[in-house]
Protein backbone atom coordinates (compact mmCIF):
# COMPACT_ATOMS: atom_id res chain seq x y z
CA UNK A 1 0.00 0.00 0.00
CA UNK A 2 1.71 2.67 -0.99
CA UNK A 3 1.74 5.95 1.35
CA UNK A 4 0.72 9.34 1.02
CA UNK A 5 3.03 12.51 1.89
CA UNK A 6 2.00 15.74 1.85
CA UNK A 7 4.25 18.62 1.53
CA UNK A 8 3.24 21.72 3.72
CA UNK A 9 5.04 24.27 1.35
CA UNK A 10 3.59 27.49 3.43
CA UNK A 11 5.97 29.81 5.31
CA UNK A 12 3.59 30.65 7.53
CA UNK A 13 3.73 28.86 10.83
CA UNK A 14 -0.10 28.82 11.81
CA UNK A 15 -1.06 28.18 8.29
CA UNK A 16 1.12 25.27 8.67
CA UNK A 17 -0.06 23.76 11.04
CA UNK A 18 -3.44 24.55 10.08
CA UNK A 19 -3.03 22.60 6.90
CA UNK A 20 -1.48 19.76 8.29
CA UNK A 21 -4.57 19.26 10.97
CA UNK A 22 -6.76 19.53 7.85
CA UNK A 23 -5.30 17.11 5.87
CA UNK A 24 -4.13 14.12 8.73
CA UNK A 25 -6.97 12.01 8.67
CA UNK A 26 -6.09 10.97 4.83
CA UNK A 27 -2.22 11.44 4.78
CA UNK A 28 0.71 9.18 5.78
CA UNK A 29 3.65 11.61 6.33
CA UNK A 30 3.67 15.23 6.89
CA UNK A 31 6.76 17.07 5.04
CA UNK A 32 7.75 20.32 6.55
CA UNK A 33 9.17 21.75 2.81
CA UNK A 34 12.66 23.43 2.63
CA UNK A 35 11.81 27.00 2.64
CA UNK A 36 9.21 26.66 5.89
CA UNK A 37 11.92 24.51 7.82
CA UNK A 38 14.28 27.70 7.02
CA UNK A 39 12.02 29.94 8.31
CA UNK A 40 10.51 28.71 11.08
CA UNK A 41 13.23 26.69 12.53
CA UNK A 42 13.03 23.34 14.80
CA UNK A 43 10.19 24.26 16.94
CA UNK A 44 7.50 23.06 13.77
CA UNK A 45 9.61 20.11 14.25
CA UNK A 46 8.03 20.04 17.81
CA UNK A 47 4.62 21.29 17.17
CA UNK A 48 4.05 18.85 14.07
CA UNK A 49 5.03 15.96 16.19
CA UNK A 50 3.57 17.02 19.18
CA UNK A 51 0.28 17.58 17.20
CA UNK A 52 0.88 14.59 15.02
CA UNK A 53 1.87 11.63 17.06
CA UNK A 54 0.60 9.12 14.65
CA UNK A 55 1.87 10.65 11.67
CA UNK A 56 5.48 10.24 9.80
CA UNK A 57 7.08 13.64 10.31
CA UNK A 58 9.69 14.35 7.25
CA UNK A 59 11.96 17.52 7.30
CA UNK A 60 12.86 18.33 3.62
CA UNK A 61 16.23 19.76 5.15
CA UNK A 62 17.90 19.01 1.26
CA UNK A 63 21.39 18.40 3.25
CA UNK A 64 24.35 19.42 1.14
CA UNK A 65 27.55 19.29 3.82
CA UNK A 66 27.90 18.22 7.53
CA UNK A 67 25.27 15.17 7.36
CA UNK A 68 25.01 14.30 10.85
CA UNK A 69 25.63 17.53 12.59
CA UNK A 70 22.57 18.85 10.41
CA UNK A 71 20.15 15.98 10.44
CA UNK A 72 21.00 14.91 14.00
CA UNK A 73 18.63 17.87 15.97
CA UNK A 74 15.74 17.10 13.66
CA UNK A 75 15.91 13.15 14.38
CA UNK A 76 15.59 13.88 17.93
CA UNK A 77 12.97 16.68 17.56
CA UNK A 78 10.70 13.62 16.40
CA UNK A 79 11.74 14.03 12.71
CA UNK A 80 11.19 10.14 11.29
CA UNK A 81 13.02 11.01 8.17
CA UNK A 82 15.14 13.94 6.56
CA UNK A 83 16.63 14.37 3.53
CA UNK A 84 20.05 14.77 2.03
CA UNK A 85 20.91 15.99 -1.76
CA UNK A 86 22.13 12.83 -4.10
CA UNK A 87 24.40 16.25 -5.10
CA UNK A 88 26.32 15.83 -2.09
CA UNK A 89 29.68 14.18 -1.49
CA UNK A 90 28.67 10.21 -0.11
CA UNK A 91 30.47 11.25 3.38
CA UNK A 92 27.67 13.77 3.65
CA UNK A 93 24.93 11.46 2.70
CA UNK A 94 26.24 8.78 4.86
CA UNK A 95 26.62 11.07 7.70
CA UNK A 96 22.53 11.26 7.93
CA UNK A 97 22.07 7.85 7.21
CA UNK A 98 24.42 6.87 10.21
CA UNK A 99 22.32 10.18 12.16
CA UNK A 100 18.57 8.12 11.03
CA UNK A 101 19.75 4.91 12.26
CA UNK A 102 20.83 5.86 15.26
CA UNK A 103 17.38 7.59 15.84
CA UNK A 104 15.37 4.92 14.51
CA UNK A 105 14.40 7.04 11.88
CA UNK A 106 15.37 7.47 7.80
CA UNK A 107 17.08 9.13 5.58
CA UNK A 108 16.04 10.13 1.89
CA UNK A 109 18.23 10.61 -0.54
CA UNK A 110 16.51 13.09 -3.08
CA UNK A 111 17.95 12.87 -6.62
CA UNK A 112 17.02 16.54 -7.27
CA UNK A 113 19.62 18.11 -9.90
CA UNK A 114 21.82 14.60 -10.05
CA UNK A 115 22.92 13.97 -13.49
CA UNK A 116 24.18 10.22 -12.79
CA UNK A 117 20.92 9.53 -10.92
CA UNK A 118 20.59 5.62 -11.69
CA UNK A 119 24.68 6.17 -10.19
CA UNK A 120 23.90 7.64 -7.15
CA UNK A 121 20.46 6.04 -6.25
CA UNK A 122 22.63 2.35 -6.46
CA UNK A 123 25.10 3.47 -4.21
CA UNK A 124 23.26 5.33 -1.47
CA UNK A 125 21.32 2.05 -1.27
CA UNK A 126 24.11 0.37 -1.11
CA UNK A 127 25.24 2.19 2.03
CA UNK A 128 21.76 2.26 3.47
CA UNK A 129 19.93 4.79 2.42
CA UNK A 130 16.22 3.55 2.58
CA UNK A 131 14.52 6.06 0.52
CA UNK A 132 15.54 7.49 -3.10
CA UNK A 133 13.82 10.46 -3.88
CA UNK A 134 12.71 11.30 -7.78
CA UNK A 135 12.05 14.71 -7.53
CA UNK A 136 11.18 17.18 -10.03
CA UNK A 137 11.43 20.85 -8.52
CA UNK A 138 9.20 23.78 -8.19
CA UNK A 139 11.35 25.51 -10.74
CA UNK A 140 11.67 22.49 -13.30
CA UNK A 141 7.96 21.75 -13.03
CA UNK A 142 7.44 25.77 -14.09
CA UNK A 143 9.62 24.73 -16.85
CA UNK A 144 7.34 21.44 -17.98
CA UNK A 145 9.52 18.90 -16.84
CA UNK A 146 7.79 16.02 -14.75
CA UNK A 147 9.47 12.76 -12.56
CA UNK A 148 7.81 9.96 -14.54
CA UNK A 149 10.63 9.45 -16.49
CA UNK A 150 12.70 8.97 -13.79
CA UNK A 151 10.59 6.73 -11.97
CA UNK A 152 10.61 4.17 -14.25
CA UNK A 153 14.34 4.69 -14.21
CA UNK A 154 15.01 3.92 -11.17
CA UNK A 155 11.96 1.39 -10.68
CA UNK A 156 14.07 -0.45 -12.78
CA UNK A 157 16.76 -1.11 -11.22
CA UNK A 158 15.68 -3.03 -8.42
CA UNK A 159 17.28 -1.47 -5.61
CA UNK A 160 15.94 -2.55 -1.86
CA UNK A 161 14.67 0.61 -1.31
CA UNK A 162 11.36 2.75 -0.90
CA UNK A 163 11.21 5.05 -3.87
CA UNK A 164 9.27 8.51 -3.50
CA UNK A 165 8.37 10.64 -6.19
CA UNK A 166 7.67 14.25 -6.06
CA UNK A 167 6.93 16.66 -9.16
CA UNK A 168 3.39 18.36 -9.73
CA UNK A 169 1.40 14.58 -8.87
CA UNK A 170 -2.16 15.17 -8.81
CA UNK A 171 -5.00 13.36 -9.30
CA UNK A 172 -4.63 12.14 -12.68
CA UNK A 173 -1.41 11.00 -12.20
CA UNK A 174 -1.37 9.90 -8.83
CA UNK A 175 -2.31 6.09 -9.99
CA UNK A 176 0.22 5.55 -12.59
CA UNK A 177 2.71 6.82 -10.22
CA UNK A 178 1.87 4.36 -7.87
CA UNK A 179 1.48 1.66 -10.48
CA UNK A 180 5.50 2.66 -11.87
CA UNK A 181 6.65 1.74 -8.27
CA UNK A 182 6.07 5.07 -5.70
CA UNK A 183 5.97 3.31 -2.61
CA UNK A 184 5.76 7.18 -1.29
CA UNK A 185 3.48 9.60 -3.76
CA UNK A 186 4.60 13.50 -2.64
CA UNK A 187 1.83 15.56 -3.12
CA UNK A 188 1.62 19.60 -2.68
CA UNK A 189 -0.26 21.85 -4.87
CA UNK A 190 -3.20 19.46 -5.64
CA UNK A 191 -4.15 19.59 -2.25
CA UNK A 192 -3.10 22.90 -0.86
CA UNK A 193 -4.14 24.81 -4.19
CA UNK A 194 -7.62 22.96 -3.81
CA UNK A 195 -10.53 24.79 -2.94
CA UNK A 196 -10.99 22.46 0.02
CA UNK A 197 -7.67 20.75 1.08
CA UNK A 198 -9.44 18.47 2.91
CA UNK A 199 -11.77 17.12 0.46
CA UNK A 200 -8.78 16.39 -2.32
CA UNK A 201 -6.81 14.58 0.24
CA UNK A 202 -9.33 12.52 0.95
CA UNK A 203 -9.54 11.82 -3.18
CA UNK A 204 -6.66 11.10 -3.52
CA UNK A 205 -6.30 8.88 -0.60
CA UNK A 206 -8.89 6.58 -2.08
CA UNK A 207 -7.25 6.39 -5.60
CA UNK A 208 -4.32 5.94 -4.42
CA UNK A 209 -5.84 2.82 -2.02
CA UNK A 210 -7.54 1.44 -5.46
CA UNK A 211 -4.52 1.85 -7.49
CA UNK B 1 41.23 44.88 0.31
CA UNK B 2 39.85 41.25 1.05
CA UNK B 3 36.64 41.20 3.07
CA UNK B 4 36.66 38.28 6.15
CA UNK B 5 33.54 36.30 6.29
CA UNK B 6 32.69 35.24 9.93
CA UNK B 7 30.90 31.53 9.66
CA UNK B 8 28.54 30.77 12.20
CA UNK B 9 28.05 27.38 13.17
CA UNK B 10 26.47 27.17 15.88
CA UNK B 11 23.17 26.09 16.40
CA UNK B 12 22.54 27.46 19.42
CA UNK B 13 20.62 30.80 18.96
CA UNK B 14 22.41 33.11 22.33
CA UNK B 15 25.92 31.15 21.42
CA UNK B 16 25.61 32.41 18.09
CA UNK B 17 24.49 36.00 18.79
CA UNK B 18 27.50 35.87 21.79
CA UNK B 19 30.26 34.89 18.72
CA UNK B 20 28.91 37.50 16.43
CA UNK B 21 29.48 40.06 19.10
CA UNK B 22 32.66 39.21 19.89
CA UNK B 23 34.02 39.20 16.44
CA UNK B 24 32.09 41.89 14.68
CA UNK B 25 35.09 44.21 15.49
CA UNK B 26 37.14 42.13 13.16
CA UNK B 27 35.15 40.48 10.06
CA UNK B 28 33.24 42.16 7.47
CA UNK B 29 30.20 39.84 6.79
CA UNK B 30 28.45 37.36 9.49
CA UNK B 31 27.35 34.25 8.31
CA UNK B 32 24.82 32.39 9.48
CA UNK B 33 25.56 28.83 8.98
CA UNK B 34 23.05 26.33 6.95
CA UNK B 35 22.73 23.77 9.87
CA UNK B 36 22.16 27.36 11.82
CA UNK B 37 19.56 28.83 9.90
CA UNK B 38 17.55 25.52 9.72
CA UNK B 39 17.65 25.12 13.35
CA UNK B 40 16.71 28.72 14.09
CA UNK B 41 14.57 30.21 11.22
CA UNK B 42 14.40 33.34 10.24
CA UNK B 43 14.11 34.69 13.46
CA UNK B 44 18.00 34.74 14.07
CA UNK B 45 18.31 37.11 10.74
CA UNK B 46 16.24 39.47 12.32
CA UNK B 47 18.41 39.19 15.49
CA UNK B 48 21.79 39.63 13.99
CA UNK B 49 20.47 42.43 11.69
CA UNK B 50 19.34 44.79 14.51
CA UNK B 51 22.34 43.46 16.79
CA UNK B 52 24.95 44.56 13.46
CA UNK B 53 23.14 46.95 11.26
CA UNK B 54 26.89 47.87 10.23
CA UNK B 55 27.65 44.02 9.07
CA UNK B 56 26.55 42.13 5.93
CA UNK B 57 25.03 39.55 6.90
CA UNK B 58 24.90 36.26 4.94
CA UNK B 59 22.40 33.46 5.08
CA UNK B 60 23.66 30.50 3.55
CA UNK B 61 20.78 29.09 2.67
CA UNK B 62 22.19 26.25 -0.05
CA UNK B 63 18.81 26.52 -2.18
CA UNK B 64 18.66 23.93 -4.45
CA UNK B 65 14.77 24.95 -5.27
CA UNK B 66 12.07 27.39 -4.94
CA UNK B 67 14.82 30.00 -5.94
CA UNK B 68 12.80 33.17 -5.33
CA UNK B 69 10.14 32.10 -2.78
CA UNK B 70 12.85 30.40 -0.69
CA UNK B 71 15.19 33.53 -0.96
CA UNK B 72 13.17 36.31 -0.71
CA UNK B 73 11.94 36.67 3.13
CA UNK B 74 15.56 36.13 4.05
CA UNK B 75 16.40 39.55 2.17
CA UNK B 76 13.03 41.34 3.27
CA UNK B 77 14.40 39.99 6.80
CA UNK B 78 17.93 42.10 6.36
CA UNK B 79 20.21 39.55 4.72
CA UNK B 80 22.24 41.45 2.41
CA UNK B 81 23.67 38.18 0.74
CA UNK B 82 22.36 34.42 0.62
CA UNK B 83 23.94 31.19 -1.15
CA UNK B 84 21.94 29.09 -3.93
CA UNK B 85 24.05 26.12 -4.83
CA UNK B 86 25.73 25.73 -8.23
CA UNK B 87 24.29 21.63 -7.94
CA UNK B 88 20.78 23.45 -8.73
CA UNK B 89 18.62 23.81 -11.59
CA UNK B 90 19.89 27.70 -13.54
CA UNK B 91 16.25 28.72 -12.87
CA UNK B 92 16.83 28.29 -9.08
CA UNK B 93 19.83 30.23 -9.35
CA UNK B 94 18.35 33.02 -11.08
CA UNK B 95 15.07 33.20 -8.72
CA UNK B 96 17.70 33.81 -6.41
CA UNK B 97 19.54 36.44 -8.31
CA UNK B 98 16.73 38.18 -9.22
CA UNK B 99 15.49 38.48 -5.84
CA UNK B 100 18.36 39.70 -4.90
CA UNK B 101 18.84 42.30 -6.84
CA UNK B 102 15.23 43.39 -6.11
CA UNK B 103 16.04 43.67 -2.78
CA UNK B 104 19.24 45.52 -3.24
CA UNK B 105 21.32 42.78 -2.06
CA UNK B 106 23.38 39.83 -3.54
CA UNK B 107 23.45 35.95 -4.75
CA UNK B 108 26.25 33.75 -3.93
CA UNK B 109 26.54 30.77 -5.87
CA UNK B 110 28.04 28.07 -3.92
CA UNK B 111 30.13 25.52 -6.17
CA UNK B 112 29.85 22.71 -3.34
CA UNK B 113 29.74 19.45 -4.82
CA UNK B 114 29.62 20.96 -8.25
CA UNK B 115 31.64 18.67 -10.98
CA UNK B 116 32.10 21.19 -13.99
CA UNK B 117 32.82 24.49 -11.63
CA UNK B 118 34.15 26.63 -14.42
CA UNK B 119 31.33 26.20 -16.67
CA UNK B 120 28.55 26.57 -13.77
CA UNK B 121 30.76 30.01 -12.85
CA UNK B 122 30.98 31.21 -16.09
CA UNK B 123 26.83 30.94 -16.42
CA UNK B 124 26.11 32.40 -13.11
CA UNK B 125 28.10 35.52 -13.56
CA UNK B 126 26.44 35.71 -17.36
CA UNK B 127 23.58 35.66 -15.85
CA UNK B 128 24.29 38.17 -12.81
CA UNK B 129 25.41 36.32 -9.93
CA UNK B 130 27.97 38.65 -8.06
CA UNK B 131 29.49 35.92 -5.84
CA UNK B 132 31.11 32.53 -6.84
CA UNK B 133 31.91 30.43 -4.13
CA UNK B 134 34.53 28.19 -3.95
CA UNK B 135 33.44 25.81 -1.03
CA UNK B 136 35.21 22.56 0.58
CA UNK B 137 32.48 21.43 2.59
CA UNK B 138 32.78 20.26 6.16
CA UNK B 139 32.24 16.62 5.13
CA UNK B 140 35.20 16.73 2.32
CA UNK B 141 37.48 18.91 4.67
CA UNK B 142 37.31 15.46 7.57
CA UNK B 143 38.32 13.83 4.10
CA UNK B 144 41.36 15.85 3.59
CA UNK B 145 40.37 18.25 0.82
CA UNK B 146 41.36 21.70 0.17
CA UNK B 147 39.93 24.39 -1.90
CA UNK B 148 42.52 26.13 -3.05
CA UNK B 149 43.23 23.96 -6.47
CA UNK B 150 39.32 25.40 -7.18
CA UNK B 151 40.09 28.80 -6.52
CA UNK B 152 43.16 29.13 -8.97
CA UNK B 153 40.50 27.35 -11.62
CA UNK B 154 38.13 29.87 -10.87
CA UNK B 155 40.36 32.96 -10.24
CA UNK B 156 41.94 31.86 -13.83
CA UNK B 157 38.57 32.64 -15.82
CA UNK B 158 38.44 36.20 -14.90
CA UNK B 159 35.24 36.54 -14.50
CA UNK B 160 33.60 40.06 -13.23
CA UNK B 161 32.80 38.29 -9.98
CA UNK B 162 33.68 38.57 -6.21
CA UNK B 163 35.53 35.36 -5.12
CA UNK B 164 34.97 33.99 -1.81
CA UNK B 165 36.74 31.03 -0.47
CA UNK B 166 35.40 28.82 2.13
CA UNK B 167 37.42 25.06 3.70
CA UNK B 168 39.61 25.39 6.65
CA UNK B 169 41.24 28.34 6.01
CA UNK B 170 43.23 29.27 9.06
CA UNK B 171 46.43 31.73 9.55
CA UNK B 172 48.58 29.76 7.87
CA UNK B 173 47.20 30.06 4.62
CA UNK B 174 44.64 33.36 4.79
CA UNK B 175 46.66 35.74 3.18
CA UNK B 176 48.20 33.42 -0.15
CA UNK B 177 44.31 33.20 -0.41
CA UNK B 178 43.59 36.55 -0.87
CA UNK B 179 46.91 36.92 -2.89
CA UNK B 180 45.17 34.00 -5.02
CA UNK B 181 42.41 36.06 -6.16
CA UNK B 182 39.63 35.85 -2.86
CA UNK B 183 38.18 39.04 -2.25
CA UNK B 184 36.18 37.43 0.41
CA UNK B 185 37.79 35.00 2.93
CA UNK B 186 35.72 32.89 4.98
CA UNK B 187 36.37 31.56 8.71
CA UNK B 188 35.21 29.54 11.19
CA UNK B 189 36.88 26.71 12.94
CA UNK B 190 40.16 28.74 13.27
CA UNK B 191 37.86 31.55 15.04
CA UNK B 192 35.29 29.85 17.18
CA UNK B 193 37.40 26.53 17.75
CA UNK B 194 40.43 29.41 19.48
CA UNK B 195 40.95 29.93 22.68
CA UNK B 196 39.77 33.12 22.39
CA UNK B 197 37.61 34.03 18.94
CA UNK B 198 38.10 37.52 19.22
CA UNK B 199 41.88 37.16 19.75
CA UNK B 200 41.75 34.95 16.82
CA UNK B 201 39.65 37.63 14.50
CA UNK B 202 41.93 40.28 15.46
CA UNK B 203 45.15 38.14 14.27
CA UNK B 204 43.35 37.31 11.08
CA UNK B 205 42.41 40.63 10.45
CA UNK B 206 45.55 42.01 10.58
CA UNK B 207 46.97 38.56 8.42
CA UNK B 208 44.31 39.88 5.49
CA UNK B 209 44.91 43.40 5.53
CA UNK B 210 48.68 43.18 5.21
CA UNK B 211 48.26 40.83 2.49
Amino acid sequence: MAQIQMALDSLDFDATMALAEAVAPYVDILEIGTPCIKYNGIKLVKALTAAHPTKTILVDLKTMDAGGYESTPFFEAGGKITTVLGAADMSTIQGVIDAAKANNAEAQVDLIGVEDKAAVAKEAAGNGAQIIGVHTGLDAQAAGQTPFADLALIAGLGLDVKISVAGGINKDTIQSTVQAGAAIVVVGAAIYGADSPADSAKELRALVDAA
